[in-house]
């Protein structure tokens, strides 16, 4: 154990003092566990015909692997065809790679203990929005992200109960270079917050460093067998994992850490556009991909991504909260169920420019359903606008709100003898009304999910108080938010450590653009 | 059959030509038929400990029937005990009688007869909202709803594929007198639509005026046998059943026609604040209800009716778009198929005064969860505000767009060889996409719900068209609609005997406002 690690845990007693100090809302709830069953959109027929499929693909298509030898001669060892970069797949090969050593759910660890997050099984996991260059908000309106708005954003998400997790690229931070970035966001994600953070994939160095920044706070040997960063590679559907992501997923297998294997599919223009065909080419593209982390190191955590939205099929513009992505949101996750491996899917996903009743009305369809889908990590629960380039600060107040309500929909029904109060329907009876019973009295604090964004007022009261949009509210929110917000507690000999390794990196390259 | 019935049957093929030309969209589809199933969050021993407590209710509580002597009676010829206007059931009493006579599904017929739904079962009909004093535009804001806002909200339901039904009081037309608005009212769904429409509650002799209207439209002998008129009548929950409603339930059941029945509870002020408790108390109410019109008229058709919401436990103020009343509704819509009847719940319901971010999350938190439930008849689809005291044309044009996505979210996924899409697959292969391909091409028209009202331009397009929000973009649509509006066809014979007997009968009472 390094010091770093031994230090950390150390000054748990200070540490917790201190967060609870930052965190009035009561304990912390790490991440959810749901008793509501999985919703089935297709019976076991439906199902074994698109793994039937997949396997099929597989086996006569075949996935590029792009600009990594070592990846295809790893795939000739393990008795794949290989053809230039083509690799085809024997049936079932690939599916029992992974169901050997692949874990069903596994731990990833924050550096307070009580925020690890438990990904699989019956756990959902919620995490911000990921990846835009730019950001919204009612005072700047559409502009460049900056440090600062990631640093925001991550305050954010630390004080918001209902986010499990700190997330990634939150936004670019487009005023660093980008190849000195990463360290920024990394450090970001472990000073201002102490929720389990994802780690940089656009370069194998960066995950290197990724991972060099992990070891100062949890230690060497922690970090080798346990996940504590959670890092997203995406495919070039359709069927085609590049030299670039192949090089990061390496990097993380080989340290240890997980992985989501995400095919990214825009129905159309990159997957047939139908569900069971867009549903196949994912789960074949995400069983070579889970598949090869196996064979890099045997028992990586991988999680099954998919990302899957449709398309205008006048403009190709990407459209969301469609009826067709949520049903390969549906097949997507029970696939993954069968497999036996965590699935990441969801999120507040919307088209529109701003936080209006369009944004609200598509992510509310894709939040409702992945919930009900069963997913295991929710990737931009809060956060996106304009298909995922900008992230509204509005937007995330306002998703981060219906991540609360996910919440108390996944515990389903309390069937107690106070759930089904039937001491109250007694105590009232016929014409009168529950509102001063003892069963209510006793059940107040919370009985219901109380909103931080929405006006329940009357009319009247509304427009007294200014007539506000949401949106308007919400910028009210997040204000007061970040002028209260206290970072957690660190011990100052990591924080000395991540800096200095941070120092070092940025002085022994130039800036560059790529 | 009357001469009315007998022209109208006769002036089909003119009628049919005519409707053809008001609705270029293609052919009707007059109800959805739900391929996936119903999720179910609660399993078999949850639900009998409901049914179970349900029983308790009605056999240790009772229900009040107020101010009707002839349902005392009735109930006490039935088995129940009464004591003074309460009235308790042996238990299975009211199961038996409605599992003995009342229909599992029934058709209630349109003037149209394409337009006919199927209201049961698989079958889902989308309505408009309903009951709303209050209409709030881009143009007027918020103000009182008149005839002309009734006029335009059922040409635009008219209008509007997605909505099956055109509704029943879709707003309060409040400059007609209140005891002679609902003749205006039903003329107006008769005249201005052909789809089929809900009749007046609010006093018995207004029940018959709808039924007298209806009879000249569809022949005496007709509406005695089959539903023309579904009918909205609510429990004064909790456990009270009042003269005005019962009034209006005999009537239509002794007219043939189908009423809904449906307790009307907010949770915390009208039932108990927990989910399986306001359950047992909603079905008990139905129970009570539904088991009465068959009764009066065995055989009637009923619709097991569930609103629940929860309410603001800070200022009493109901709320919508939170978990809990979804919950409510999964077990609700459960117990109505266990027990064998159409269930009615759902709708477009927020508690937003406009059509901003709240609105639109909380109204696609029903209507989703609504569609997955299995509702069989959902009002409210399309229009509700502020809890239902306003209906916004703008957020009707945002609910209906929504509306058309639950069909194809009904409509599951497509297994056929066409829906598998291996030839696509097998055609594009890896690192290629699929905008060009053959299956792409073939599938091009009906691949992706199009969206009305989305912008799913890039930034810079939708900026030079204005950067407009989605409700200013409702507000050019439903403009549009309404100046090519064009009335179905009605026989000209129909038409004059109705308005006659709706001038005959505001002549023969003066006004009055209650």
């Amino acid at each position: 154990m390094s010091d770093a690690r031994r230090v950390r845990l150390r000054a748990g007693g200070r540490e917790s003092r201190l967060a609870a100090r930052a965190h009035p809302s009561g304990p912390i709830v790490a991440y959810l566990t749901r008793k509501l069953p999985p919703f089935e959109v297709l019976g076991e027929e439906g199902l074994e015909t698109i793994e039937r499929n997949a396997e099929t693909i597989l086996e006569e298509i075949g996935i590029d692997f792009r600009d990594d030898a070592e990846a295809l001669a790893l795939w000739k060892d393990a008795g794949a065809t290989v053809d230039g970069e083509r690799v085809r797949f024997p049936r079932g090969l690939c599916r029992s790679l992974i169901q050997r050593s692949a874990p069903a759910e596994f731990v990833q660890h924050a550096r307070n203990p009580a925020r690890s997050v438990r990904i699989g099984g019956p756990h959902t996991v919620l995490a911000p929005a990921y990846g835009s260059p730019f950001i919204r908000n009612l005072d700047d309106g559409r502009r460049y992200a900056t440090l600062e708005d990631f640093r925001n954003l991550v305050k954010l998400t630390y004080l918001s109960p209902a986010l499990h997790h700190s997330g990634g690229t939150v936004c670019e931070p487009v005023d660093v270079a980008v190849n000195k970035r990463h360290l920024d966001m990394i450090y970001s994600h472990i000073r201002y917050s102490d929720k389990p953070f994802m780690g940089s994939v656009t370069a194998p160095e960066r995950a290197e460093d990724t991972v060099a920044l992990a070891r100062l706070v949890f230690g060497d040997d922690f970090v080798s067998e346990n996940p504590v960063t959670l890092n997203l590679v995406n495919a070039n559907s359709p069927m085609v994992w590049d030299g670039t992501m192949l090089g990061a997923l390496k990097v993380y297998a080989r340290s240890g850490q997980a992985v989501i294997v995400a095919p990214f599919v825009l129905a159309g223009a990159m997957s047939p556009v139908t569900v069971a065909g867009a549903s196949a080419q994912i789960l074949a593209e995400a069983l070579a991909g889970m598949a090869f982390a196996q064979l890099v190191r045997p028992g990586t955590p991988v999680v099954f991504g998919a990302f899957a939205s449709s398309i205008s099929m006048q403009s190709g513009a990407p459209t969301f909260g469609t009826p067709e992505p949520q049903l390969v949101l549906y097949v997507t996750a029970a696939l993954a169920r069968r497999l036996g491996v965590p699935f990441r899917s969801g999120g507040g996903l919307c088209a529109s420019k701003i936080p209006d009743a369009q944004a609200a009305y598509e992510s509310a369809n894709t939040l409702q359903h992945a919930m009900l889908a069963g997913v295991n990590f929710m990737l931009h629960t809060a956060g996106w606008l304009e298909g995922g380039l900008t992230v509204g600060y509005e937007k995330f107040i306002l998703d981060a709100d219906q991540a609360g309500m996910l919440r108390v929909l996944a515990d389903g029904v309390d069937m107690s003898a106070n759930g089904q109060a039937m001491a109250a329907i007694r105590e009232v009876g016929p014409g009168a009304h529950f509102l001063g019973c003892t069963h209510t009295q006793a059940n107040f604090e919370t009985a219901f999910y109380r909103s931080s964004v929405a006006d329940n007022n009357s009319f009247e009261q509304w427009e007294a108080d200014g007539s506000q949009d949401a949106a308007k509210r919400a910028n009210a929110i997040w204000k007061r938010m970040l002028a209260e917000y206290e970072p957690p507690a660190i011990d100052p000999g990591v924080d000395e450590a991540l800096r200095d390794y941070i120092a070092r990196r940025k002085t022994e390259q130039p800036d560059t653009s790529y």
